[in-house]
């Protein structure tokens, strides 16, 4: 059932002793948006704890909360699309049983007894700042600089086509909260650790380019995360280099599986259709970032990926 | 003089046949501000130019407008902190002709008949917004991506301490207005040229840390720019490298002179102060950010400089 948001706000005030589940791989996002509803919810003095299925990366721990003690009775999701992305014991337990579901994907599949979606927000903690305010909750400085990251790390800091007025004037208001943007940007946008900066390096050292220029080619190895330090957590930010060089309509990041085949990552600009591209071979996406498995050896996935490519461009 | 804003605006409305100047090396909020005035100030009927003291860089030609033919009869200077800042051409003719100077740096040193300055300000073009309201004139999409681009470059796309509540506020009207927010940022923040990939790759095979990694040192040397067909224009971006390694309390870049010498810019994060450091080599600069030249080969300046920075970590 999709519910108002008001909806929300009272059903909110009127349970207690909550759990807040967030997505598998957690980013700033989820967990930004569900501690901020947690001190929210702890603030009206009701018992609230965030939970995860696995360990929140180390990049996010400041966003981390001392959990209470008590029985479980009401469970919120946030920032989850699909009982798909919930992680393996969070879905065992939770996949039927969410009683009210917050996201901002278009894509929400609806899986909670009430559903509130608002597609047009950047990120899910934009709603939870307006859920918070219909909740009469002030925003202290430390729900604010949780807000504040979901918001900045789901819109490249307000760089994406995602961010609208609203985005904006809810970080303005989030600053006057008390939220610390700067001291979060540079610890979101501005530090890179050592290994990935090594496994930067060699990913630039093996670009690629093919069709004039209009197609970039990284591709990482099993050597060369042997060699930097850095492993497949760290791979997310090499995606997005290629499809940056000036001239590129396809930027691909192709990145060797334990088993030696590769995973392809594709990013496109308009025309190029990366998850048509993905869909060819197998996998799939949003318009402009897709992904893909390939078979066989590195020169034989490199051949067929480029070859695919070469079709679209 | 110092005077307000509204002193400004009625100055502006007064007057006719303007000549706005840019700083030298124009970036995003030199041009941004001062074609957006100049826009407003067509706006309303009257005869305006931008001048740059040379081309305008390629990834801001999208900012340029037609000039128009008049006699010139005022003078308007934006985001320009003193007379050493203007190109040479633009200093010979208007050191001392300014009648008005819209800035933001608390710098400024009030070379102008008439000075605005709002050191609060995160962008030249953040002052334009509000001065262009006291105008009275409509933000057409024109003058919104033009001032839109003077905020977006200025604070690193709202990720810089300079950011504040009111920063986002005039940017969330700006897309009200018809600011392209999402391509812009494609355009200053991901896009690259391939002679810049390169000299990046180059940039971070180089680079070296010392003192347990709170010292990280990229050199570029002539060499790299033959390599990579590069030059010391598309520099700006390697500098911010070296500091965002985890640990790196201080991130260097020396660079290779025609003459063979090295000039070095120094980026710290507090407590370590990068003007401190650079001003013992007879440089000087910001708390976080410096430059410096120094004397010897690339061995000998490293030496020094190395040894310089152990004296502040």
């Amino acid at each position: 059932m999709l519910i108002s948001l008001s909806n929300a706000a009272s059903f909110l005030k009127e349970k207690d002793n909550f759990t807040i589940i967030t997505h598998a791989h957690p980013d700033g996002d989820t967990l930004g948006s569900g501690i901020g509803l947690c001190l929210a919810l702890r603030a009206l003095g009701k018992k609230a704890n965030v939970i995860n299925d696995e360990e929140i990366p180390p990049k996010f721990r400041y966003l981390e909360i001392e959990p209470q003690e008590f029985e479980e009775e009401t469970v919120v999701a946030v920032d989850i699309a699909d009982v798909t992305l919930m992680g393996k014991g969070i879905r065992a337990k939770y996949e039927s049983g969410v009683d009210l579901s917050i996201d901002h994907h278009g894509s929400n599949k609806l899986f909670a007894k009430m559903n509130y979606i608002d597609a047009s927000a950047a990120a899910a903690a934009q709603i939870v700042y307006e859920l918070i305010g219909l909740l009469g909750v002030e925003i202290t400085p430390q729900i604010a600089d949780r807000l504040y990251t979901g918001i900045s790390t789901d819109t490249g800091c307000f760089r994406y086509a995602n961010v609208t007025p609203d985005t904006h004037r809810v970080a303005a208001k989030l600053m006057e909260c008390g939220a610390d943007a700067a001291k979060i940007n540079v610890r979101m946008f501005e530090t890179k650790t050592r290994t990935y900066a090594a496994l930067e390096r060699l990913a630039l050292d093996s670009m690629q380019f093919f069709y004039d220029g209009k197609c970039a080619l990284i591709t990482i190895t099993r050597d060369m995360f042997a060699q930097s330090g850095s492993d497949e957590n760290e791979c997310d930010g090499i995606a997005a280099i290629s499809r940056q060089i000036e001239g590129v309509l396809v930027g691909v990041t192709m990145r060797e599986r334990r088993d030696g085949t590769y995973k392809a990552s594709v990013r496109s600009h308009d025309p190029v259709n990366a998850s048509a591209i993905c869909a060819k071979l197998g996998g799939g996406g949003h318009p402009n970032a897709a992904g893909c498995q390939l078979p066989g050896t590195r020169e034989e996935a490199t051949k067929l990926l480029i070859d695919t490519i070469g079709e679209f461009i």
